[in-house]
């Protein structure tokens, strides 16, 4: 297995912090604190128990409050967002950029709302109000109405003089935008040709116009797409006029993937990847019992089963010591398929042109899994208990749960997705009630047929 | 449950392809595949099962095959390049960016290695080989030696003039580095800047020296972690005299993040991320086997466990029943608390000093459900057997079950991680171990005392 290198800064600075709370000496602590990016202060407030949490948030620096409260889960925010008094949560956040301000907006109270749109000049009101009009997690969401544009019928010198005349540019701004005279997107400029190229180089000869915009109606997922297909930094948005809306930047799609792959490792286990890990103990409870209640419930179906099978084991009690296997090994195998359907979904590899080939490859791979894990467990079990019919019966149910496992793992995801479901989320719970109930209905009906009569 | 958006394009390309491809007609495959950016076409091929594969790799346009080998999983790539001809191959490669090539050199065969490096020129050739030196997985590896840097003593103008005479700029070029006589790294100037300020700005008052260098040595992780806790798009790579060596690129970091997420979800069910999902049999099979068969070791422990009560089971068969909804309970919620700490692992987020904290405050939450679901359990067991002990008896089993779950999920990845394994791979197996020992000893035994005596 690899070494881990993952976050050992972060858990480097996580110590220190830590040390140096615990010696309750604040001054190190600040000096510490505001040595760091926002970002990394959002996860070292993310790795601290509500007491320090409060402290440390106390010591940084206000102009970085907006940037922090940003980078962190929606929960955490929730927590800091309650230690600030009005006054500095609008001074906190005036200065952020219109994307990240709406994705802030909806966590303060409404009051505030109310005195950051007023302290805003109108032209970011409305943008902020343009950008709000959207879904979440659309494209029109994630866009900062801020672009720089320029017309196609100018040379490079007259765009770098209108450049130097605006001053400072947005971040991460990699291309300048050409529209029309009605504000038509017509394609892009790249800083790096215009740094390339001869003052007397007319535009239209430096335009890209090969690369798609982005629908304001897309979704985040989409979005992510087609910046990694890309390798965009930063990627136009239109509506469905072509009219250019805004501009979305890697930055914000970096997030996205972040979120997307805690969604589905969270989501499997049935939390929320905006779970903050210190959340307090009845809000935890409350959030994992919908989840547990749902497993209790499956685990009875299950048990009934078992239920139906009460004579069959009162004569043979090695079947109640060998049920588990069964059961547990069509879970283990079932979820192997299902991880892989799950990636392919969630990357578009996995549709009806090709659900049948998967499904045949993965009953092929479960039947030769369930022949050769079959002999093993039939040995065994022949060795514990002296029973080859016992070993014969095992065997034979394992196979067949081996392919039950691999059908619902191939199904499951698929079925959830057609019916608008995110398969991330809910297939491991039906998955494991297919292999427990198959497990224990074969196991125990074979025994009944072949071991009692 | 949201509604999922996420690669419907690429399932439209995918299912628009299967059809044309259905029809025979490769005419109308060969335009729809070329249309396609190399890693759209990557992630098609990745969706078409091997007959399929290899016809629709045979369409796509020669300049692509490079970009596109680079975009697909090492498993498929391989099945990719036994389908050409070493002329082929060196002709997909030799254009490639010298990070990229370096990344693909590894899976050609040895003879290709040769004539590819003897068709480099030397510059490259060196350059390459300086990649190669550097581990896997380390900066030193991912960085691209060709660099843009100017001197801090010269003006705009000058820049400006040397880049034009220079002509077209490494892709993702947001920063030029500002290096001294003896290479060493002093800071970067953006392009941004370069275009909003006069010619007669002297560069060194443009200099951003606050941002750090990346080491050479630094492992992937990290530098994802930085890049994405400062937002760069690019990122220079020093070796320890501080001398630049090259620069890193927000695309290969997307690339890395994506594959860590890949790797956490595939990795907790036992496979690698570079699986292709069309895998030949035979090889999906003997991947699996090994996970599967450990589980199978570690079923055989917990039925051992069951065994050890075969008198208690046979004198009260409810029991068989019941035992495996303590374990699972177990299973589930352990899960949930393991989900959240390999999550704070990888983020750096849980280390000694919040350990402890942790533990306690997931007990609590055990603690908590425990007493709410072992209630509910109890009730229903009551209803159903009609024997009040029995209640008593599986409600203090789940309770002591989910603390134990609680103090495995805190601690299996703590201990694997400080033991130097991947936490997100190993802790899912022990995990289980622990509920399935945990769940039978104590309900079995509890039964055994309290039920029979």
């Amino acid at each position: 297995m690899p070494r881990m290198k993952a976050g050992s800064e972060t858990a480097r600075q996580l110590r220190l912090l830590s040390d140096a709370l615990d010696s309750g000496r604040l001054g190190p602590v600040r000096r510490l604190v505001n040595t760091l990016a926002p970002a990394e202060i959002g996860n070292l407030l993310e790795s601290l128990p509500p007491g320090k949490r409060e402290v440390v948030w106390g010591l940084v620096d206000a102009e970085d409050d907006g940037e922090v409260l940003v980078h962190v889960g929606d929960e955490v925010r929730e927590s800091l967002l309650a230690d600030m008094d009005p006054d500095e949560i609008i001074a906190a956040v005036e200065d952020l950029d219109i994307d990240d301000l709406a994705d802030l907006v909806e966590d303060l109270p409404d009051t505030v709302i109310d005195e950051v749109l007023k302290s805003m000049d109108r032209e970011n009101r409305e943008r902020l109000e343009q950008v709000l009009s959207y879904p979440e997690d659309s494209a029109g969401r994630l866009m900062n109405p801020d672009v720089v544009t320029v017309r196609a019928d100018v040379n490079v010198d007259v765009v770098l003089r209108y450049l130097r005349l605006r001053g400072e540019l947005p971040d991460h701004t990699d291309h300048l935008f050409v529209v029309s005279r009605r504000h038509q997107y017509l394609g892009r400029v790249s800083l790096a040709s215009l740094v390339t190229h001869e003052d007397t180089t007319p535009i239209n000869r430096l335009i890209d116009d090969e690369q798609p915009a982005i629908d304001v109606g897309d979704g985040a997922q989409e979005v992510a797409r087609q910046f990694t297909d890309h390798d965009w930094i930063s990627a136009p948005v239109v509506d469905d006029n072509n009219i250019l809306l805004g501009r979305i930047t890697i930055d914000d799609v970096v997030d996205i993937i972040r979120e997307q792959a805690e969604h589905q490792a969270l989501g499997a286990a049935g939390l929320d990847e905006d779970e903050d890990m210190f959340s307090p103990v009845w809000r935890a409870m409350r959030r994992r019992l919908i989840w547990l209640t749902i497993n209790l419930g499956t685990a009875f179906l299950a048990a009934s089963v078992v239920g139906r099978f009460e004579d069959t084991i009162e004569k043979l009690v090695a079947l109640a010591v060998l049920m588990p296997i069964v059961a547990g090994m069509g879970g283990n195998a079932g979820t192997q398929v299902l991880a892989l359907m799950v990636r392919g979904l969630a990357l578009g590899q996995v549709g009806a042109s090709n659900a049948r080939v998967l499904l045949w490859k993965e009953l092929r791979v479960a039947g030769l899994i369930g022949i050769t894990l079959g002999v093993v467990l039939g040995l065994i079990v022949w060795a514990w208990f002296g029973d080859p019919q016992l070993s014969l019966v095992i065997a034979t149910a394992l196979t067949i749960n081996l392919l039950s496992a691999a059908t619902a793992g191939v199904l499951i995801p698929l079925t959830l997705k057609r019916l608008g479901f995110d398969p991330a989320l809910a297939s491991s719970i039906f998955l494991t009630t297919v292999t427990d109930v198959m497990g224990f209905f074969t196991f125990l009906g074979l025994a009944t047929i072949f071991l009692l009569s």
